[in-house]
């Protein structure tokens, strides 16, 4: 493992642990009482082994400004919960109707519908708690730039309409446009938001927060490129998730569009606008040069 | 028309007008573009004639500390945005499988399944970014504490929980302590919010909140004795909801479990709580006291 993916498998495993001490009974609880079938559902969601990219990338963006990892970790659990709350919710029979991910039986699945469903909403609520809360950063401008940037990228212009736009993709074709705006919304919007959080935390000044917001978008695509790909060309046991499927559920992807080769290219020149964006940060970025190429990389 | 009653018509329609504004592809588009399916579901789980009281309580707690509607107004329709998004998802089939919402079909009846789960998924953030958003209210530290507030009676230990509750209430009996905490959480947690976050904006001091979460926690549970009564009493015309339902599902409910007679014996003292703890605000508090009466009388 190079120096940089050991660094990243720290890292998510130090957010796993964080995640783990949040999603207890007693803190999801509030005023009320957490259903124990509920916080079940939930952690089952969550806590699965997932990549923890985008609080990863948070936690980069905002080293930038040399904000440390224990204070980017609550926003960066918060991006996390709302990736957790999109994919249990994309799994449902009503949506892409996954049995599986990341080797092990989707929510529903596990559970039901019904408890996959709140448990969703319950992620996404929890989400905007651990940003309201004074540990994720003593001023409270911070933490509501937070919330609004979580938000945006959440909504109908951000996650929920990218997969709206998605399943719409299934029954028409989508043209190279159509396919990029979707997938900018469906998977760019989280991980944009997570970088440009990062950045909030960190005081960015407006030319920094828009270089990294280029950089964010960036990745975003590179992210998806390179997942579209794998989908074509990994196995099922590689990505621990139905492979094929996209193909097989006619969803629009750029990789079924422009054919393999020229997905592959796109994704490198992707790669190369990202780490372009970040040449006023000198070293103080490389973290996120390795992760912007860990996504051209990846074989899972 | 009584003179309360007619104030809280006004009301309702004048948040149905804020609510047609906000909820358009331009707004909820963020940097992104809203799908106008999801837009159109969005719209029709909304702006269906509701009666719009957790927004209408919000606003007369706000206006104790002489906050002005408009001022209470975006928070009030943040608080109308999440209670929207739990009637479509408590609607879906997974959940209670309802046709029917306010006298139309419900999202899912007149969209799909898909369309339904992201239209509420979609309100829930929306909520939230209209909290965010400078013109909610000038000082970011309100804005974050209304954040907490909406956040922690939405999450696992609020709705979304005491919708889990409600469905195994299907399986199991209850005992009247799990049926009043199960509604404490599903209907009373977000009219609890309601009157806080009005309070919250007035910056009320921590014995004005104490009594106003007092009035907040009767008036809730009155409001759901009384929807629990209607169930058993009204018709669905009157209701514009089927009715009946809940016996008919073995929904647990109070009225079941203790009968009509001493059910709404238990509503009469409810109130008597409710308007017991608005004492310190003398005629500032008539508004409030007016809908807490309203919660005992109503016929729909």
């Amino acid at each position: 493992m190079s120096n940089f993916a050991s660094q990243r498998h720290d890292c998510a495993n130090r957010i796993d642990l964080a995640l783990q001490g949040f999603l207890t009974p007693r803190k999801l609880s509030g005023s009320g009482i957490a259903p124990d079938i509920l916080v079940e559902a939930i952690r089952h969601g969550v806590l699965n082994g997932g990549k923890r990219l985008r609080p990863i990338l948070l936690i980069q963006s905002a080293a930038i400004f040399s904000i440390s990892e224990k204070q980017a970790t609550r926003a960066a659990m918060a991006v996390e919960l709302v990736h957790c709350y999109s994919l249990i919710h994309d799994d449902l029979p009503a949506m892409d109707n996954d049995d599986l991910r990341r080797g092990q039986p989707t929510v529903h699945k596990a559970y039901d519908e019904a408890t996959a469903i709140l448990a969703g909403d319950a992620l996404l609520a929890h989400a905007f708690e651990l940003l309201s809360h004074s540990d994720c950063h003593p001023d409270p401008q911070v933490r509501i730039d937070l919330v609004a940037e979580l938000a945006k990228a959440s909504g109908a212009g951000g996650m929920a309409g990218g997969q709206s736009l998605d399943l719409q993709g299934e029954k028409t074709r989508f043209s190279e446009k159509q396919i990029e705006q979707m997938q900018k919304m469906k998977t760019g919007a989280l991980i944009y938001a997570a970088v440009r959080m990062g950045a909030i935390i960190g005081g960015a000044d407006e030319k920094q927060l828009l270089s990294l917001s280029t950089y964010a978008q960036a990745a975003g695509r590179a992210f998806q490129l390179a997942d579209d790909i794998l989908d074509l060309t990994a196995s099922t046991e590689q990505m621990g998730k139905t492979t094929g499927k996209d193909a097989a559920a006619k969803k629009p992807t750029l990789v079924a569009r422009i054919g393999l080769k020229a997905a592959k290219r796109h994704l490198g020149d992707t790669i190369h606008t990202a780490l372009s964006a970040l040449m006023m940060f000198g070293p103080k970025a490389d973290d996120l040069r390795a992760t912007a190429r860990f996504f051209g990389d990846r074989e899972s």
